[in-house]
């Protein structure tokens, strides 16, 4: 049986500070994927700082991939009126791929050419994407929160969308291992907000 | 002597958030257990992540009996009505035994197949639901709580439940080490849940 | 669209409860670059503790630097009244850099009389004070806080000297590379306070 | 200036929000003190686990400690009603020396019987509690907190007394380095508790 928020302040609260918590140690542990070596000599520290670009992009995708999920965990809670053991059943098997993107961004960073690195990049990412959409649907399903059919249809076309860029870029890594990242530039569009500019015009 | 729940909000508050922040960190402090070394070979890096499943096995479970722990602290506090300086204390000793979880589960995943592993992560885990159960049935005694007898003694057969397979796991370390970590599936049953269906029934 | 932070206190709550949990966490994994290595004599103890001199220096420079960040960032979020996406993907910016300290750091106790270890430390620190100030003026600007052109203008002082110390010592560090560590010392002098008490005498 | 508690919430949730979290990673992070390496056989783990006794009292020791000093800093804060930037300043200086735990705590596991382990770790612990107090005597006389008399003999005795066995330890370091951190036990003993019971009597 649901709970309901405003009934249970400080339960619905310490749901989401544990949630913030795992989120910000999570977006914090990435700078432990970045380290230099004991003892290299003044040109050796340049060259261990170039080859480790590749641990740089990895750490500002990845940051920003965290940041941008937290940003929709974020906006996700700020709808829900009430809360059941489901949502806070999923919502741990969310988090628990959330944690996993250090470990996957330091594949990334360390083997970014690689096929499997990317593959499995990719795959944390998307089941991340899949978990929040599923989290979303069952809430608004069992009535948990509130939103308007035309908010509810945007978020699904989002989550839609970024799913969609790592399902895609796993048979690309298989080909063209080192150009599938770039793909997730596109990341930085947002889809919806461009539909809602273009519905207004 | 105890102190007032709602007249001590923010005392009360910290203890909260201080437990979730520990919560969280060593939830999330378990995905460094896994790693890359620098400089494999495309074949060797599917090798270095396959030779790491029992790492994985042993991040899923942790997270999911962290995950777990946290969900019945996250009800016990919800329940509480006054705190004295021993349910602090002893919500101290079971946070600092919470925080060795993350060292067991690296032990278990280098070494899933090894008894010692096998009994020091079940000795873990069995002592954090001890102390949980301990701490939950004094502040009841000591007039922090107020729940009906039904609910104590639903808390009672999970805990009871959980720290059994764990204690049980232990005899069967010594015999079938790699056979023992099975029986921890166990715990994705609930026992209470199915005693009240049962009885509803 | 901005919203209102009174009529939404728990999205806001969030956003500074995830800001303060990544500043405390960066702050906190300064330590991790301490270290000593096992199985070493009692006399190479102390030199193990001797040589690292350097990364206590960069330890303490780098907690109060962050400390110091922190603190104007809480003085900003009290001033602020309401909040929009831009104000939120700039702050993800801003934290995005400020994580990256504990890795610069660690490059600065490692390598303190290195140029590229100088630079780094320094662009890094000084591209998180003019994101700080970016934020500040932006938020200002949109509305989004009211504060008095005087103490605007003292932000900007204090801003302005913060990034103006770290931008000076990048071409310090390209001839006399340890001494620029030296000059950071100046931020210990508070200019707008000064320029306050000078100009109330 | 001093700004006052219940018309500063937020500021005031910030400062208690960002050390709750600094307290709980660094107590956290004593686990990662914690390690085994790879590739050990059978026996090798049990002695790998053996040769770490020295870090588990650590380990032990140091969570009792931090846990102790969170008591402390959490009951002092209950008792503040307004605070000035000095006090701000203060607890990040406080904070600093509280966050190199960790490292002092892994110096000792590392090298128990060592003078220089034993020296470093009481100075840290001595300086945590010497600030605490300063921090504290400070917020009185600044009129930021109104405790009674008694209840300030009360903490003063309890600080002199914890400084005390730390700053005593480091003679004792000289001779008898392996003797020294027994005398911490001495921290389990409350001496205003018993104080107060002896004075109820």
């Amino acid at each position: 049986m649901a709970k309901r928020r405003d009934e249970n302040e400080t339960e619905f609260g310490r749901i989401v500070a544990f949630s913030d918590g795992v989120f910000s140690i999570a977006i914090t542990l990435l700078v432990l994927n970045l380290g230099v070596e004991r003892g290299l000599t003044e040109g050796q520290i340049d060259n261990a700082l170039w080859d480790q670009r590749d641990t740089f992009f990895a750490y500002a995708i990845s940051f920003a991939v965290i940041g941008r999920f937290w940003l929709v965990h974020h906006r996700f809670f700020a709808e829900v009126d009430a809360f059941d053991s489901r949502l806070i059943g999923l919502n741990l098997l969310y988090l628990g791929w959330v944690v996993l993107i250090p470990f996957s961004s330091e594949l990334l960073g360390e083997y970014g050419g690689d096929t499997t690195s990317v593959v499995f990049y990719s795959v944390n990412l998307a089941v991340v994407v899949m978990l929040g959409a599923l989290m979303g649907a069952g809430a608004r399903r069992r009535g948990l929160m509130r939103i308007d059919d035309r908010t509810h249809r945007e978020n699904q076309i989002r989550s839609a969308y970024i799913a969609g860029i790592f399902l895609l870029s796993i048979p690309l890594a298989f080909f063209v291992p080192s150009v599938a990242p770039y793909l997730w530039l596109a990341l930085f569009i947002d889809p919806s907000a461009r539909l809602t500019a273009w519905r207004a015009s």
